[in-house]
């Protein structure tokens, strides 16, 4: 009797690989739609920009590693059609059918292309290998000259950058007011100067199908939603955000089946409710803890505080934990600043760093925070997020002993200036 | 009744401000034994480089900014000679004297050159901007060709690459093992390492003077010591340390009279007892507290967790909290790993970087860490401080939900891969 694994990307094989670490001679079965795995898919704009010269880069591990070296049973081509729980049984498209004991499900997200029966040829997504290679080759082949991107969430704004990097006029149509995501103005202000500054023409309000704008190719990145139907249809309890309800060792509503990657839910650290953050890193926690259960482990996944980074030309849009207008929703009685200051000294190429801080007026505990510019952001949301994780009060924080030297950041770094003022608003 | 700060420095500077700001009549009196106020004095070195180009860049505020914009009455070329708390007054050199109500003491810190009376002209220190300025002026017209450093600490090394980036010969000179305040092997392997790429020799275990050692240009950065003398001569308790004995508020034991900046203990937080590690970042926190309670507030300093960054040529030498030798000395069981990862994916200039993380075998909890290499050090060692500051265990740590995509990091960051490992050894 086998744990089956469904989705060869991040979670799946995260899940595979722990279950084969703790489970030596258990059998395992990983099921994969697709003709690759182990696809390194936040990659995939650096290989559209030309960033990545080749595409077998973005492959970390093969089927022929899996089943060498891991004795992991790694099927390319392998769609399931459907699970039956109670029989332990899932069929493929073939017909072929594969009995589990324990069974993962990691079947991912996509973009919501439904309303386009077929996409015509100058139109593509972004979330396959082959949908990289293509489009890639599009470029080189048809030189397109005009390129719209639909969609403003973070796949929509890296394709944006990899295809102004390459000449092309780049329009992105936003449905919503929201870019990456959130709608708050300092935000939204924040990305309209980026993409301004880089000659990226941007329309919110916009409800285009991908067929209907005039453009030389059409990158479709909007409407990301978790591939649930297959779970769904098992019987297994969809969650109120869309995806796979979880608990927090990953676990479904069925005993013995376990979801895991973008599929599924996990908590939020700092609503303490079930949230849907598709994201690679939660991808591979989730799975390695999934991993670990259905072999007989009792890991437990504590949760996620919504951490993200995405670049657009030269800023990093950094953020982590709830916004003032989430925080207001969940109940929170929240109090926000937004300052800018230098990242490091002039003579050491400091640049504009925007730093927002959210806490809550009640209890004073920081309730999440963005940073965004050239340089430190990563590491500067990095210390919100693990301040998010233990719950610090905005007092603490504002005290923190962080690293200081001329060519690294300022003797009051940003994120302390930031906490000094939002002490005066409390 | 006036509040006297005595040390126009980075704690002096921010005690009077702070002081003023909460109390805006208030009488405040700074003497400064230098000429000039407000040194960036961590910018030196850069400013030996040549990367800093006028001295006057790395003054933030002159005597002038303070009187006129802040009602402050900051006297340069005002040494203070003695304390007499009984009196409240203190002495001048010039024998003038100035009562206070308060007093803050920011005394600073100094190298020991106590062995050599009076420097001769190619021996330097780099503490004033005056020696910055002496330093920079040799070089550029006698054209020194070898250099010794004598002492292998932070400014030491700063100073080495400094002068190599100016084409001379190197040679630092440490009399203990000890590089960049530590003598653990794979840190001094990786210190030694970097010394040896850009061409620096090292000596370590050699104990030679300042003018002992043949060299056309001599800088000496040794035996960094608080001072205290003044402190202790009008009574006030000296810590163990060596340093000014505070309570976190930051007050002496002379009720009223505050010592903040290089001059002071603080508390360690990860140990819990007093501890003297002079950095600008805690000089300027620690002044803030002392000037707000110097003028009857009650704030709280809780204390440094002892996070340090410093750059020898392209890499940062990172580390906060305990090493597992300080560890142990502590009364702590503990554990250590250390690995070796990717910043970034290689196509996004990725490098090698260094992780250690150490705890507590009993507790679990986190007890320091260190992060080298040529980027992300900044963010890793503060995420390691933040965690330390919240007493995070090292379980919760290895779930943090850092941010990810390929610009920035990799999707298993280096901190999670040490913590992974580390939690095996447990």
């Amino acid at each position: 009797m086998a744990l089956v694994v469904i989705g060869g990307v991040a979670a799946g094989l995260s899940a595979a690989a722990r279950a084969r670490r703790i489970s030596p001679h258990l059998e395992i079965v990983v099921l994969e739609k697709g003709p690759v795995i182990s696809l390194g898919a936040c990659g995939l704009p650096y290989f559209v920009e030309g960033r990545v010269r080749q595409a077998s880069d973005l492959i970390v591990y093969t089927p022929e590693y899996f089943r060498k070296q891991r004795n992991i049973d790694v099927r390319t081509g392998s769609r399931v059609v459907t699970v039956s729980h109670p029989r332990r049984e899932v069929t493929l498209e073939s017909g072929e059918r594969v009995r589990y004991e324990h069974l993962v499900i990691a079947t991912g997200a996509r973009y919501d292309t439904c309303a386009i029966a077929s996409l015509p040829e100058h139109v593509f997504t972004l979330h396959t290998l082959d949908d990289a290679t293509r489009l890639r080759a599009f470029i080189r082949d048809k030189h397109p000259r005009h390129a719209a991107v639909i969609g403003a969430g973070y796949i929509g704004l890296e394709a944006a950058d990899a295809l102004r990097r390459n000449g092309l006029r780049v329009t992105v149509l936003e449905r919503s007011q929201q870019l990456l995501l959130r709608d708050d103005a300092w935000w939204t202000g924040l990305v309209r100067h980026q993409l301004n500054q880089y000659g990226v023409e941007l329309r919110c309000g916009v409800d285009v199908r991908a067929t209907d704008f005039p453009a030389d190719v059409v990158v479709f990145a909007a409407g990301f939603r978790p591939n649930v139907e297959l779970a769904a249809e098992a019987g297994i309890e969809i969650g109120r955000t869309g995806a796979i309800r979880t608990d927090d060792h990953m676990e479904t509503s069925l005993r013995g089946v376990y979801a895991a990657g973008d599929c599924a839910e996990v908590g939020h650290l700092v609503t303490g409710r079930p949230t849907w953050i598709p994201l690679g890193t939660t991808a591979n926690k989730t799975g390695r803890v999934a991993g670990a259960n259905a072999t007989g482990g009792r890991e437990r996944f504590p949760g996620i505080v919504g951490t993200s980074i995405v670049r657009v030309f030269d800023w990093a849009f950094a953020t982590t934990g709830l916004t003032a207008t989430e925080a207001r929703a969940e109940g929170f009685s929240p109090a926000a600043v937004q300052i800018e200051a230098k990242s490091k000294p002039g003579y050491f190429g400091g640049s504009k760093t925007s730093v927002e801080l959210v806490a809550d007026r009640a209890t004073r505990r920081l309730l999440g925070g963005s940073a965004v510019g050239e340089d430190g952001a990563a590491g500067r949301i990095d210390v919100i997020a693990t301040a998010l994780h233990s719950g610090m009060r905005i007092d603490q924080f504002e005290q923190l002993d962080l690293a200081y030297s001329p060519p690294y950041s300022t003797v009051w770094d940003p994120l302390l200036i930031a906490a000094q003022q939002l002490i005066k608003q409390l």
